[in-house]
């Protein structure tokens, strides 16, 4: 078969690997009919994470259908039509057993394209496979799921969730790539008052627009002083940091009110400071969080019954095997407009 | 009457001033019948707290009778014996209507011997007397209400409330001086497995030993790793800051545990590094907050029972006109071993 092997900071090739096969008795493996590319594949070229070894194949979210199963998979069958989320799940830990399956301590978390070979191949082995897969719905298409196997959930769960959103809230989201669009997509769910996007590029904030945002706003030292004027002088009920640098992270923290929440979405290298001189007294609750996807079910729920449409994400579509070009036009969103790309077998 | 009056940095006296005199319908004037100390007027006369007048009258706990009342007083008659609490609270704006009356924004929050004169008098006159003042059940003593008029108020919810302290936590709390050590009790109430106290100071551990402290440590390096051992290499549940210098902080957010809580309790003068490069994926929950005394009925009720014993935190007593030898022996804890001093009238 084909994968996208990394192979070292600022290496790849999508080239001759050979087809996965079990190792343990949880382990499915999975034909990948969609797969996506997301923008930490990016960071693992750049040699930000040093955890990736040359030569693992990348990518942690796909949609396709079962084509082996070890012998202890007992909710799933060779054909069963499947969501591989970016978050596997051992099911035994005291983590996975409150549902914290991002902090699972039995081998699983984050380790699809990380730890070991991920999806962006034509097949993948997908470890405790009853815990890590979601069946899909009837009449949810591929590519709608594929949207659930990271941006959407870590959105809910992590921003808008932790984050307190609720009916009447208003609510800033910093940063509108796709983390942030998916973040405005997810608070629209609870009845927000107004949604307020930030981001320093134009083309951004028309995106947030056409995803729901009620205000856009560049990213200049004025953006504080609306959302205090927009809000009777008091800030916003929730802030989600959807970019992952001190700066935007600092931001939130002012722009929240007292009583409000700052959701950190975003994934840092470099510590922010923390002004606890104004904040000790404000009753601020701020959060951190890497996916669980506990709400991955309703996630799909809530495709299958109409409420929700992953649709907008998707700007580029290819074959399976136009991987470097799909690589290609997601790397240069600013050129391409790009947001998701899905790549499907043809 | 006298009363202690602030004249600017480093300068107090306890002089001739006149019987406050009600001045809105809502006000009521307490005869102060025991009145504390607290470590935030000391840093006031430090000059910390620039929005302090020279020529207020310090101090924002008591326990007292009603003396005078508005005419649009409507829960209180003259005789009655109140707690009179760090908190005032208008009632009616959008804060004090869903209980967060440290943020009240209608005149109230923390304003006694801070924008208004204060308890530490022969008399106080309490703003929104209906809403900022509490009835002492039958049996209660005075010197044991007035230990809820701040620090134990302040450590069960901004300490334990919101650092969801539960039954079976793993409890760190940093810094054993009053306010911790009233975490610790506080603590005690949600049953948990462990509670850890740090202070660099023995005589502060053997505090919190008393107190019910499961184990005490030292401030030096080594404190992280004991709590990384005595967790099974996870961390803490929760951290409860209570000291209010960013070395603290900082110590608590590497002594959690993934999905953990750190609760700032302490009053911070400058800003402390968050090393979200290490947080980010950890689900973690950062809280700060001004105590709202919406538990302050609770806690009476818990004295009242028997199921609270406050009288542990008093150390020394003094008359009401005893004021500047209570200052004096309060300023010196390393000293005179003080927690909490109590002046009554005699």
């Amino acid at each position: 078969m084909k994968a996208l092997v990394y192979l070292g900071p600022g290496r790849r090739a999508w080239q001759d690997a050979p087809i996965p096969a079990i190792r343990e008795a949880t382990d499915v493996i999975v034909r990948v009919d969609a797969v996506t590319i997301c923008g930490t594949d990016l960071h693992i070229l750049n040699g930000d994470v040093p955890a990736v070894q040359s030569g693992t194949t990348l990518g942690h979210e796909a949609v396709g259908t079962v084509f082996d199963a070890g012998a202890a998979v007992s909710g799933l069958a060779v054909g069963d039509k499947v969501l591989v989320s970016c978050i596997s799940a051992c099911g035994r830990c005291r983590f996975c057993r409150t549902g914290s399956f991002g902090q699972c301590l039995g081998g699983g978390g984050w380790v699809l394209g990380h730890r070991i070979d991920g999806t962006q191949a034509e097949y993948v082995r997908v470890p405790f496979a009853d815990t890590s897969t979601y069946p899909l719905p009837d009449g949810v298409a591929d590519e709608n799921a594929l949207m659930l196997a990271d941006i959407l959930p870590t959105s809910y769960e992590v921003g808008v969730l932790k984050g307190r959103v609720g009916p009447g809230s208003t609510v800033v989201v910093v940063g509108a790539g796709p983390i942030g669009l998916a973040a405005i997509t997810a608070a629209r769910l609870f009845s927000p008052n107004r949604i307020i996007a930030i981001d320093p590029a134009q083309s951004r904030l028309d995106a947030a627009r056409r995803f729901g945002a009620d205000t856009v706003l560049g990213a200049d030292g004025g953006a504080s002083r609306t959302v205090t004027d927009l809000t009777g002088g008091l800030g916003a009920d929730v802030a989600i940091e959807a970019v992952g640098v001190p700066e935007t992270f600092e931001l939130c923290t002012r722009l929240v009110r007292p009583g409000g929440h700052v959701a950190n979405v975003g994934v840092h290298g470099r510590p922010a400071t923390l002004h606890l001189e104004d904040l000790w007294d404000r009753n601020v609750t701020i959060t951190t969080g890497l996916v669980d996807t506990y709400s991955t079910p309703t996630l799909l729920s809530l495709i299958a019954t109409g409420r929700l449409d992953t649709s907008p994400f998707i700007t580029h579509r290819f074959a399976l095997d136009e991987m470097e070009e799909a690589y290609s036009v997601f790397s240069h969103p600013q050129d391409t407009g790009a947001l998701k790309v899905v790549l499907s077998r043809r």
